[in-house]
């Protein structure tokens, strides 16, 4: 399957080396067509690995995946193009951060938005779904990393896409069981503001390779 | 060891069974002296449960329980005194929900400002700790209705009031080791801000009785 990435930070490349490495071909966009990162990228990733403009991810992928902030994704996603993302699954595993100079860290949107929500306002026929957004990239890989079963979530307005989501989430080692569907898009909600706490317990643990698992009543 | 409980809700009143149940004192407070459901809980307490207005509980208390809902949280520790709290630990175990006529939750203080640090603001005497507001109440006080080992999260500024709170909670159930410390009272962001995924975990699941635990690389 061909797959189109938005961002070339860790996350970009950590999934990007992930899909290629399960066979499939991808594309790492980014702002300009000459991004440093991008190219050492591709140029490491063998004959599957590919990069260049947002654009250029966003027309070769059959799924495409954001992996930039959230505070500058619609930004991005709109130098995608929207009819490049017409009609497809649009993995939104974005946060929207905001450093202060202080090293202060709040959200933007938050409480009553969500960048899942804005991106499936802005960009109605894609297929936006959210997840992945609270974990570290190496776990969102492999989650095999950690002992025993830990839970991720998904959020998205369109059935048939969150079903699609679960399957690529199988295919990077999430049993189907271990992704909670929280509904529609308004969920990214609840994972964005996860963050906070995620920050806090990366400080308590001094690691950023930990996850939660669930308990329930039986 | 007496505890005073500010709010009559169904936090409040599980919170004082379990205090009585353990042996200690407790005065349910709210905001007028004749509260019908205050009145009626320490009918049925025994010797060790009364109840009176939120000064009354506060004064008596040792350790001062806040188990107002988060929006009126403050205007209830007014009544209750500043000089009833000072120097006293005060469990701040209160989320700030607010509910639109549509149905819709969010939450007020949010992301650069939470419950906790607005009480710890507002009455600088007391040592406020943020703590058991990632639960429903039934959880709270008996950890054990849930399979195996899960967590929960303190803040505060004052390493000795969560130092008490950890052995508080080691009364309800909850083994030291459960109990994770995010650090000071501007982690009660962080726990406040699971409130969204909290809620939509309960519909995923259609039950409150769920918690969290964590896992790390190893």
């Amino acid at each position: 399957m061909r797959f189109g990435i938005i961002g070339t930070g860790q996350v970009g490349q950590t999934l990007a080396d992930k899909l290629v490495a399960l066979g499939h071909e991808v594309t790492l966009g980014s702002r300009s067509k000459d991004n440093e990162k991008a190219v050492a990228w591709a140029r490491q990733a063998g004959p599957n690995g590919h990069q260049g403009t947002f654009a250029d991810a966003a027309g070769f992928g059959q799924v495409v995946l954001n992996a930039t902030g959230g505070t500058v994704a619609l930004e991005a996603l709109r130098a995608a193009g929207a009819e490049r993302l017409a009609g497809k699954l649009l993995v939104d595993v974005s946060n929207p951060l905001v450093f202060s100079p202080e090293g202060e860290v709040t959200l933007d949107p938050v409480n009553t938005d969500s960048v899942g929500e804005r991106i499936q306002r802005e960009f109605p026929d894609a297929r936006v779904v959210k997840a992945l957004n609270t974990l570290t990239a190496p776990l969102m890989v492999d989650p095999g990393r950690l002992p025993g079963g830990h839970n991720l979530f998904i959020a998205g307005n369109d059935a048939a896409a969150k079903a699609e989501t679960v399957a690529l989430l199988g295919e990077f080692g999430w049993p189907a069981e271990s992704v909670i569907d929280l509904g529609d898009i308004a969920g990214a909600r609840a994972t964005e503001m996860m963050m906070p706490l995620w920050l806090r317990l990366m400080g308590a643990f001094g690691t950023a390779e930990f996850n939660y698992s669930f308990k329930r009543a039986e």
